[in-house]
């Protein structure tokens, strides 16, 4: 995966609500990588601007040669350029990259032009001699320049408060395209107008293609809020974002005004006068990290560590154990493997209920094919059975323990009404457990006693089932099909937490399910019945 | 909504992989809000630092003075200080504000301190004569400092190299902790041990607490990779996150270490050396906006948008239309009128079936609401069948329709086969859309015949009831029921995809659903039945 990179050239906001703190973070909401290059420091918050000093021209061309010689960058916004000779850094800069504006160079920048000569709290953020470079020679270099209406006003050289209409606003956008610049985007903020009769207010803002002269219109609520510092900052970032992503100018302003109002209307206090906006509304936290070197089964792993001492308890089980020792009681193996023949079958049905839960042919197979090796694994019970001489048919008959019960209709219910996912976790206890104890006892762990000899442990064969290839293999699909289910489609941590104790209570019920295997060595064949609720 | 916030103090990075920008983003991804007090700025890219220019001492207090006088901090982070002169003025402005450090200062400010002297890329970042005063001034006020093995050497003035083995880094940590700061997070990622015989290498970073001597190490694996800029930045700006969270420092060393082991392992390609990890790894975007001035309704608006040009033919169609203008034939009328009774019954069904697929038992009482009106509404068409004449009985015996069957089956299976919310999504155009189409001939439609004198026109009481308070009661507290399922659970963009696909077909299914009505009108009542495939 690589990433579009986005370079501003611009001032720093101490109090991060402007400036190249306000551009990277919306060039980082923008799924783009940002680069900065600063031309001035501003000591800064919500309340004003407190002093300002700015960076040598020099300093500001090495930044901007550090970054386009090794990053590059896909397009470029420059917001304050604190004086002239920083102007002339810049145009120099670029010029070295791109060539003469006029000849190919302006549409290679992608260059974003934020006009910025006064800070939101009244300061003045550009001397009036460095207003000319600006406009001769900047503007040229512009895909797209984005003042609000004092700016464009000032650019233009007409009075303060020219424009009092829209039409004003065309003829002034016009004025701004015969400088060189290819796209004006002209903000309608400072001149809110009247719509309907209800008091609601509208602000519109203007495109105006610099080649056909033909301009476009959008119209937004306006909100007469507090939040707004750095709103243009955010704005020409996210434009320069768009054009990086290689959308056109029209859709490029268009998304980034509606980023913009979004994000005036999520924000929140910080500092006593005007607040940032908030820049990463569009994002939320990821529940899970996507997998990765260090994890590549991320889903699987945090299920196991959520269900916590269960799960510990579940792989580590006196009863398989016992089994691996050879010193199973043989009325607790054949209470176990005759509910686990009655357990697989409900086990199954719900694996068929999570293929009808898809329409994805590729996760329906994958459902079909643990459904297919639960029948083989019901077959390898029904020949255990036999070989104690317990016919098929008197297999069928058993009836399903209480324990059972509980874990199968619980996986069932799950499986109902939850959606894919839900019948994916609630059966992967049983899937994974019986995957990690077989793989634990075949490759004899310290202080676990195994008899591997299968003259002399008659269970032998069901270690080396669950351990072996076909069934490792089985594990190992299942969980790929796991954490595809989740990458397919990632979930909010709430819905992640509610899956994990989902997890941790199939695990419970396996654990209850081998108890009661325990159990049934050490009792009598109708204490076992009582126990279980089955006719004596 | 507050946010914590977190200012750092630090140089800038023109390719925003180290100094502030690093740490502004981390602050950012930890959902604190995050400032900035720059120190000098670098030329800088992935292949190393082309040119430094520091910030005058004056000017790096000045910043500090702007964000806490406004904004505050919750923690404090340092990272390249240029010079001795800096260090003082940043010691001064902590003095300022929190008094003495000995004196509580230390423990109010939750300075993590980063005592960056050199960059990955070798450059060398502090004076040395600006070494003492960082030992003897600023260490003091740190609550952790995060050397890795080579700062730590050089902060203890031991020879480069004597740290060798995981007791090297006790002895050194507990040195360092003698100069007065509360807590040592020693790195050991320039020191790779071998682990087990399998040519794996592990790293072990250790947290000595200055007041007990106690040290505490976590191993994680270590990886050879190449996109390692900024760690150092990132690692410090994630503890001072933890720590404006209130996290105990053990708990914030944890958690940052795991979010730089998963930000350099979810790493991308930008430049051309040791590129920057991926400081948003743990974010994702957010698939819709959360309810603003806006948008209360964002997840309605956005079905209702995604569904197009159905959703506009489904609340304009004729056949509501002919009930307003009073012309709809009585056969159309009764035909729907009956069908709707029927359908009504699957749609009860379907929001029973969403009160079980939930244990939130306000979300349960939301569902059960909606069926209890259902049943109310369908008590209405009763009433109107019995006023042509058709009894209870003969309703219910009215075989259901095929376009009927599409409808309420297709409703049930999305509900049966998928979660909550896929429930609440196939049963929304129903509710909504009758909201609007009632709303929409109540209040007289520009460009819509309406008769509304009801001894004229026989189907004003059904416009009047669907436009009326019950029913838009009814559709309000449905849309905030929607809302309310999906804030509870965000979804991810292919979800969300997929939740609009169910939404449209059954706006598609609603409009067959009238189709139907309005082809009733123009045959014979045979002609219905066998278009509707019902017994004639």
């Amino acid at each position: 995966m690589s990433l579009r990179t986005v370079l501003t050239i611009a001032g720093s906001d101490s109090g991060a609500g402007a400036g190249i703190q306000a551009d990277l973070k919306t060039i980082a909401a923008h799924h783009c990588y940002g680069t900065s290059v600063i031309t001035a420091i501003t000591a800064q918050n919500t309340l004003g601007v407190q002093s300002v000093e700015g960076i040598s021209p020099g300093m500001v061309a090495a930044q901007i040669d550090s970054v386009l010689d090794d990053i590059g960058a896909d397009a470029i916004k420059t917001g304050m350029l604190f004086g002239e000779e920083t102007i002339r850094a810049v145009v120099r800069s670029l010029e070295k990259r791109y060539g003469k504006a006029a000849q190919g160079g302006r549409d290679a920048a992608k260059l974003v032009l934020d006009p910025v000569c006064v800070s939101t709290s009244g300061h003045s953020l550009l001397p009036l001699d460095a207003v000319d470079s600006l406009r001769t020679e900047l503007l040229p270099w512009a895909t797209v320049v984005t003042p609000n209406i004092p700016e464009a006003e000032f650019l233009c050289g007409w009075n303060k408060g020219s424009i009092e209409t829209v039409d004003d606003m065309k003829r002034c956008a016009a004025e701004l395209a015969k400088k060189g610049v290819r796209w004006v985007y002209l903000k309608g903020g400072h001149m809110p107008l009247p719509k309907g009769d209800n008091g609601e207010k509208v602000v519109v803002d203007l495109l105006l293609d610099g080649e056909s002269g033909e301009a476009s219109m959008e119209e937004r609520r306006f909100l007469d809020v507090k939040n707004t510092h750095g709103t243009g900052c955010t704005l020409a970032a996210a434009v320069a974002s768009g054009l990086a992503h290689g959308k056109t100018v029209a859709d490029a302003v268009s998304d980034a005004g509606d980023y913009v109002a979004a994000a005036i209307a999520a924000s929140y206090p910080v500092g006593r006068g005007a607040g940032p906006v908030n820049h990463f509304h569009s994002l939320m936290p990821r529940s899970l990290p996507l997998p990765n070197h260090h994890s590549p089964t991320p889903f699987t792993d945090y299920l196991i560590r959520a269900s916590g001492d269960a799960w510990t308890r579940y792989v580590n089980h006196e009863f398989p154990n016992s089994l691996a020792a050879g010193t199973a009681k043989l009325e607790a193996f054949l209470h176990f493997i005759q509910q686990d023949y009655h357990f697989l079958k409900q086990y199954a049905r719900s694996n068929s209920l999570a293929a009808y839960k898809t329409e994805d042919m590729a996760l329906m197979a994958g459902s079909n094919l643990i459904v297919d090796d639960v029948i083989k694994e019901t077959e390898m019970h029904v020949k255990y059975c036999e070989t104690y001489g317990i016919s098929r048919d008197q297999l069928q008959a058993v009836p399903e323990s209480v324990t059972n019960i509980a874990y199968t209709r619980y996986v069932l219910d799950v499986s109902a009404r939850g959606d894919l996912l839900d019948a994916r976790v609630v059966t992967a206890p049983c899937l994974i457990g019986y995957g990690h104890v077989g793989a634990r006892l075949l490759s004899s762990t310290p202080g676990v006693t195994v008899n591997s000899n299968p003259d002399l442990n008659p269970y032998w064969g069901w270690i080396r089932e669950y351990g072996g290839e076909w069934y490792q293999g089985c594990v190992k699909s299942g969980i790929e099909l796991l954490e595809q289910t989740l990458a397919k489609s990632p979930v909010s941590a709430q819905r992640l937490d509610e899956l994990a104790r989902i997890f941790t209570k199939a695990t419970e019920l396996e654990i209850a399910f081998w108890d009661a295997a325990v159990e049934a060595g050490k009792k009598t064949r109708d204490e076992v019945m009582r126990h279980e609720g089955l006719p004596v």
